[in-house]
């Protein structure tokens, strides 16, 4: 029984305390050179779900949100080190309505600023491992690891041009769905969970993430440009190899596997195709297929909740799982 | 009384064993767009002095070398993660004699490549450091913090037309010494060092680094361009404030000061004008300033030997220290 209200309270408060720490987080240090862009990027909002992750583990294993916070803020500030790199990587020039950071500064300063960004995470972590045994600290690591060689299996998809659905969740699984996962290992290791109540926070956070980054590419053509925040099928755009598209090339035939051939062949397509390809996904049931297939990882994730201990974690765990699945944006 | 063949007989096996050990570390792994790149950093070659630093610290306060092996290879790896990203951001062609990353791969690989070699170090790092408290593990983190502030502000540098002689220093510190300095604290701290004797290693290695970056200096004017394995003249060339350079400004004047403030205008000189500037350097002494600094440094870093109870480890940082002051690369 999900209070609501309860809930939703919580979330804003923690949220708020997030980002009211990512601001004042490296004041007084310097050179500005390479500050100015940290803070830039740390501050520049999100939706903060990481860190969430983390107070939520913790929590449902029976700990406190304050001896996670360093923690959690860790986690963001290792996704923001992901976000400048992965800018870069990607040649995009806006992120959450504002310049790249390689865009309002330079190259040099964005590639540095990612790196100066990776050991602040370590260092906020530290202050919250002092106490426990090192097993955060090499999940955390794991995690880095996976996360770049997730992005290195994506950019290497965008130059194949066969790529099965399997490999793609495997991708994503690295790219997206192991940083959620290490979340909530380590607010439970930091939090004294044992090794299943671990185990179970780690699983809910991995289909959580399989599920948000399918929904991400479902919402690329589904959502509402003004609620959305980026523009309508610019997946299709810049001929990503989503869920959508990999799966509308298993089911095409005919005239329409040609017309998704040639959009590996050209590399995307023209704006004003959008639509066309909107209606072939319809037609060939994938945004169907997409939903069922955030339906499955949500419920694989929501199993995981039933064997944990403290009541007001696994409400808000629960909450959280069947809000995302709603979300526009 | 220094047993120079022994000494020198156990830096070649030491040496010959980070080789192999740097060779076979990432086999296995996936996917290759990510691991070739860093096994081909990592192959590289280099004079392995930071993890060399880490073993005779180690020993110099009584510990043994395979306690600390694999945290030697972490900080291995971390200095190769500097090379990839500092070769995008000096857009640096070569690198001991090979293409760079970037140049062999693409701008996304090498800073993907980096980016994961942090975390391949702090993985390396934590097999050493299981049995002990967080403190190393903290100090490399610092390390790296200090390495980007350092390269920010060398980057900083490069568009400001005055720096004095002590923000130089401190720069050179952040990027070059720091880094030396907590392979020695790190070497200690592992092998149980009380903290004077922490204090007393991290002080050599602070202090050979700084000799060793101005050594880097001196060598870029008077070394020989065979043994060297780069342009002489480079920084020169490229503008660079270095020490030579910026004693030279704080001691020319007249026709000679306005030559120096002519290299910071232009960004640099020709390759037909170096010796030109090295003849300048000569005249104003700027050359035997360097060599009394190195000689300064070392001396400073030798004079923390006394206190460390292990002979041989002793034996070790001294003979470094000496070999480096000669070195002709």
């Amino acid at each position: 029984m999900v209070n609501e209200k309860k809930v939703k309270s919580i979330y804003r408060k923690e949220i708020a305390l997030i980002e009211k720490k990512l601001k004042v987080l490296l004041r007084g240090r310097e050179p500005e050179s390479l500050y100015l862009p940290c803070t830039y990027i740390l501050e520049s909002g999100g939706k903060h779900l990481r860190p969430f992750l983390v107070l939520i583990s913790a929590k449902a294993v029976g700990g406190e949100f304050n001896k996670v916070r360093n923690a959690a803020i860790a986690v963001e500030v290792l996704h923001n080190f992901t976000l400048v790199h992965d800018d870069i990587m990607d040649n995009s020039n806006k992120r959450r309505g504002k310049p790249t950071v390689h865009k309002k500064y330079d190259l040099s300063t964005a590639i540095l600023a990612g790196d100066n960004l990776i050991a602040i995470a370590y260092e906020n972590l530290l202050k919250d491992t002092r106490k426990f045994s090192q097993e955060s600290i090499s999940t955390f690591t794991e995690g880095i690891i996976d996360v770049c060689e997730g992005q290195s299996l994506d950019k290497e998809f965008e130059n194949r041009s066969a790529v099965s659905l399997s490999e793609y969740e495997k991708m994503i699984y690295k790219k997206t769905a192991a940083l959620a996962e290490i979340c909530c290992s380590i607010g439970a290791q930091l939090s004294g969970g044992t090794k299943s109540q671990i185990r179970a926070v780690a699983n809910y956070g991995k289909y959580l993430g399989m599920a948000f980054q399918i929904q991400d590419d479902l919402l690329d053509i589904t959502a509402e440009e003004n609620e959305f925040g980026k523009t309508i099928g610019s997946d299709l755009i810049e001929g990503k190899k989503t869920f959508l598209f990999l799966k509308a090339l298993e089911k095409a035939k005919g005239k329409d596997k040609a017309d998704l051939v040639r959009v590996i062949r050209q590399k995307g397509i023209d704006k004003t195709e959008i639509e066309k390809y909107k209606n072939l996904y319809i037609k060939l049931g994938v945004l169907t297929d997409a939903e069922r297939e955030i339906l499955k990882y949500t419920k694989l994730a929501l199993k995981n909740l039933s064997t944990l201990p403290n009541a007001e974690g696994k409400e808000l765990m629960s909450w959280l799982a069947n809000n995302l699945i709603s979300r526009k944006k």
